[in-house]
């Protein structure tokens, strides 16, 4: 009997083996290739639909789970569509960063090629089964996805059209490949895989990610984690200030650049705080508050200790008065997880101190933190955001998900 | 009593809080820096050889340990010298790698910042602790040594010369801290200080980096393995592959750029290799060699399996017939380090071919392989050679000791 290493193993080697010659696969032959995978998933809803039917019926899924998990045609429509997307975005792969003759004489290229094998951990979220396939297949990479127990039949189902479509194709089906035990067990001999993966990138909870940091051998691009900031400084307008703090906590609260934490400096804070406050509790979020918040505005809940640590995703936001942009900056820096943070502010000097000694991904003067997405950016993909300082740093598009390799030309040099 | 852990995390907090201000330090008063450090050294040069002296009275280091630990005043005029030439080196932070509009009007520019906190672990060369500091420092990454045991009184006073220049110059002096407890345990406790070092960067011995491969939590640059290859093809001019091949093993045979296997298309290997063993031998080299070969040298010594495998870093090398290109590539890419790999040929195609196939940080035609070094690709300086494909390929100089950061500036903008 195969052990779950053995396996693991063997899906390494044909990960590896299948992303020798991906790398090598022209643009074009990968465009038609995606555009191919959006016609057979539309094609194949039948049968996708009922693997996700499948994994619905199982009475052990959390309610909070059941949405995210659901696919309907019109999702497996903006599936298809996700790919035609990609298919469309330019190939970094061959992109030659810069090229020099060096002093002996050598012609140097710095030249993108793929990472080789990338590992993906996600929870019960079958879009990212598509959508991580096509961005590893568009920039050359073999993938192995490890998705959540909960959604095994609809990632089976999906894989099995995306490697069908490889296969006619002419290509090694095992460019894409899904590991089809979903325990614990091999989840962590997966990170530890370094024979055969490149990379891992975790997707999802903030408990998910820890897990993977702790346990992993293989390099991690930590993503996700985002307990965001905006400050409002003494000369920020106001109702701009208003505008950039509900669209960053209301617009979408679940998601790693929503608005979770508010520093209001103490100049402004007894004539700004009742109208920020009852425009957040317009829009139905709890507001909560140090003790100086709660001086001027006494039925906010007194925020803990926990609180200024803590990405709510949710519609609950914590106010702080600073006593100076100084101050705001240092709790920035103690308690922010390196997302994105926003100062809003008309005075250059504030803002542009702000965007120098705030650590994080992304410093916005004047704007919403949820601007910080790889299609917003203009990257037309986003296969996660980077929290970390290695490698990437906030949204990865499809130029994060390559290395590079200098390709050098000589005419018999060697060294005096 | 303080612990090892404790301790650590001391040095952790003094570290990130250094590296705070170092990020925004001008480059013109870092190279004034630089430039103080060189002269300090010079300056102090007894001090630094009499805790020398005192290193290498111990009578238990190892023989070959003694010329790596030794310092002259020559050598200390040599580090001096480095570190004015770091000083001279152009400055990668703040530098916009680029800077666009996206379709909301947001101006986002990505901008290079520093790492933050550098870990280095290293073996008993005390020049790696004034190189490491200048290349950290110029980069405005504070940098934690932890270099080998048999130097430690060497490092103790080469640091303590440094931090003196930062302090008179009015600079946080734990910018550069040295780890005083050179036990394992220490070690592998530095390893995981996730909560203030970024990036660790081990340069050393191939054990040392495995163990940090294994052990750490923090991420790991890994560095310097090279079992590096020349591939002859049959349509070589065959003295330069002598010259490249007999420069790649004996210019320098310790270091992770030298050439360590030889592989020979069958088509030349009747008429080459009488001419390469005896090139070889000529300057000292054991010439170890496949079946195929020993059937053309009878007098080669038969190389086993793990030779293939095997970095020397002496002056031996192992040689192997090979029927086609294609087995060039597949053995390479199956026991090489990704580090450094050439091919010596006339033809075109065979040339792209294998800069293509071949998975390595370097890929040449017609050069030697003791090219993969910072100061021959014109950087002017080198912290270590990359053999992985996350964040940065092949010779690491200040540039890759950058991350980045998006400053993003609006007028208000939310997300619709």
């Amino acid at each position: 009997m195969e052990t779950a290493a053995t396996t693991l193993a063997t899906l390494g080697q044909q990960a590896q083996q299948a992303s020798y010659a991906l790398g090598l696969l022209a643009t074009k032959q990968k465009n038609t290739i995606l555009l191919a995978m959006a016609d057979a998933l539309v094609a194949q809803q039948a049968t996708i639909l009922a693997a996700n039917a499948r994994d619905l019926e199982n009475p052990k899924i959390p309610a909070k789970f059941v949405d995210r998990l659901t696919l309907t045609a019109d999702r497996i429509q903006a599936m298809a569509t996700g790919l035609r997307q990609v298919a469309a975005l330019p190939d970094p792969i061959g992109n030659v960063d810069r090229a020099w003759r060096n002093e002996a004489g050598l012609m140097i290229a710095k030249e993108r090629v793929p990472l080789g094998v990338i590992g993906m951990i996600f929870e019960a979220r079958p879009n990212v089964t598509v959508d991580a396939s096509a961005l590893c297949f568009k920039t050359g990479n073999a993938v192995i996805l490890r998705g959540g127990k909960e959604a095994l039949y609809s990632n089976q189902a999906l894989v099995q059209v995306l490697q069908g479509t490889l296969s006619a194709a002419g290509i090694d089906q095992y460019a894409i490949q899904l590991i089809q035990d979903t325990s614990h067990a091999t989840a962590e001999k997966f990170m530890q895989l370094t024979d055969y993966v490149d990379v891992l990138i975790p997707r999802g909870s903030a408990r998910l990610i820890q897990t993977v940091l702790a346990k992993a051998t293989v390099p991690v691009i930590e993503t996700g984690a985002g307990n965001c900031h905006v400050y409002v400084d003494q000369a920020a307008q106001l109702p701009m200030a208003t505008a950039i703090i509900v669209n960053g906590k209301v617009q979408r609260p679940s998601v790693c650049n929503a608005t979770e934490k508010v520093l209001i400096h103490r100049a402004v804070a007894a004539d700004y705080l009742p109208t920020i406050i009852t425009a957040l509790r317009d829009q139905g979020v709890e507001v909560r508050g140090d003790a100086a918040t709660q001086a001027i505005v006494p039925d906010v809940i007194l925020a803990t200790a926990t609180d200024w640590r803590t990405e709510y995703n949710d519609l609950i936001i914590a106010i702080k008065v600073v006593d100076s942009e100084a101050e705001a900056i240092t709790h920035i820096n103690r308690y922010n997880t390196q997302h994105s943070e926003a100062i809003v502010t008309d005075n250059y000097q504030a803002g542009k101190l702000f965007q120098q000694r705030v650590n994080a991904a992304c410093v916005y003067i004047n704007a919403s933190t949820r601007f910080t997405d790889g299609f917003e950016f203009g990257f037309g993909a986003e296969i996660g955001i980077s929290t970390q300082k290695l490698h990437a740093r906030g949204p990865m598009g499809l130029n994060e998900l390559t290395s590079y390799k200098y390709i050098i030309d000589g005419n018999g040099q060697v060294r005096p």
